[in-house]
């Protein structure tokens, strides 16, 4: 089946292009599916290389600054771990209960110690004509041993940072931005931001 | 405040970012917003000229074929407005409510015959490299006086086709497809489309 991409994001025209398109055999696409447009493949087998892939592939399709992150969990029992495949650790749809299920059989029988891992993440920062910069926040801690609490997104429920007793899904949004991989990595493109703003 | 975009659509770093960025004063942009940063422009003054422009930014930022439709109603007791203002005829905010709220308001008074409309769709198929072309379809009817039906968007509660005692919002979405602008307009890209397919 042909893919056709129709330039709008009004759900019931889309609709009507798809059901009339559909006689032809031809699915339709629209500026509601942009990242499947877009299509950015993170080919890095870096944080930083991806990060860097998508900040300037954004920055040629629109000629403004961009931030982009690239970010995931190394886990040191598991030689690093999902890492920069930690989005679709447990196959090729982004689920992060499936995820972190995987990481929790995969470290099973493990103890407090053989637990150790670290949030990293870097941010690139693009920007038309100017050379691209960037750089690299973590966050050290361990794998629990089940889920715990509901902020947050993808392995939080089961990321405890040093120093804390609780999972990063059960810290605050605010107590989270404090200490967080991606807090870190922000902090140090803080001298360009200043300039922005 | 400067804004910044930020190359993701996962909503939970796009929150990440936009707390941690707001001390900065930086709002920020995300893929979850793309038709703000694409911001393709409608400058045109007929249908034909907005689906062209629409198909030809779209291919320049892709690289791939693409179909953009302008669409609108025309009233013949109001000169042929809404036309291309159709979207945002009672403010700059796309409210379907509002606009058809706002085109009951202006017929009052208006006898049948005084409510002749028709709705028009310029569809433009863009490809790289190749020369655009803009079809255009059209449906007669006219304007009820009240806003009947629930399915379909825009003015089809208002819209009764010529032939039929229902607004195109009390027509199922086959029973539209098989009479709208939109189906007339991509009845004359057929040829191409039979191509792709």
């Amino acid at each position: 089946m042909k893919e056709l991409i129709v330039a709008t994001k009004n759900q019931g025209k889309v609709s009507e292009f798809r059901q009339m398109f559909s006689k032809y055999n031809i699915s339709v696409k629209s500026l509601l599916d942009i990242d499947r447009i877009i299509d950015i493949e993170e080919t890095g087998t870096t944080f930083e290389a991806n990060a860097i892939i998508k900040a300037e592939a954004m920055v040629e399709l629109l000629g403004l600054p961009v931030v982009a992150d690239d970010s995931g969990l190394e886990v040191d029992a598991l030689d690093g771990e999902p890492g920069v495949y930690s989005a679709r650790y447990a196959g090729m749809e982004k689920d992060d209960q499936k995820n972190t299920a995987k990481l929790l059989r995969e470290l099973e029988g493990k103890t407090d110690k053989e637990r150790t891992a670290r949030f990293v993440c870097a941010v690139a920062v693009a920007r038309p004509g100017v050379e691209t910069f960037v750089k690299r926040g973590t966050c050290e801690g361990k794998i629990a041993t089940e889920p715990q609490g509901t902020n947050g997104f993808g392995y939080d429920p089961v990321f405890i940072p040093r120093g804390s007793t609780r999972t990063l899904a059960e810290h605050s949004s605010d107590e989270k931005n404090a200490i967080s991989h991606r807090h870190h990595a922000i902090e140090q493109i803080e001298d360009w931001l200043k300039t922005l703003s």
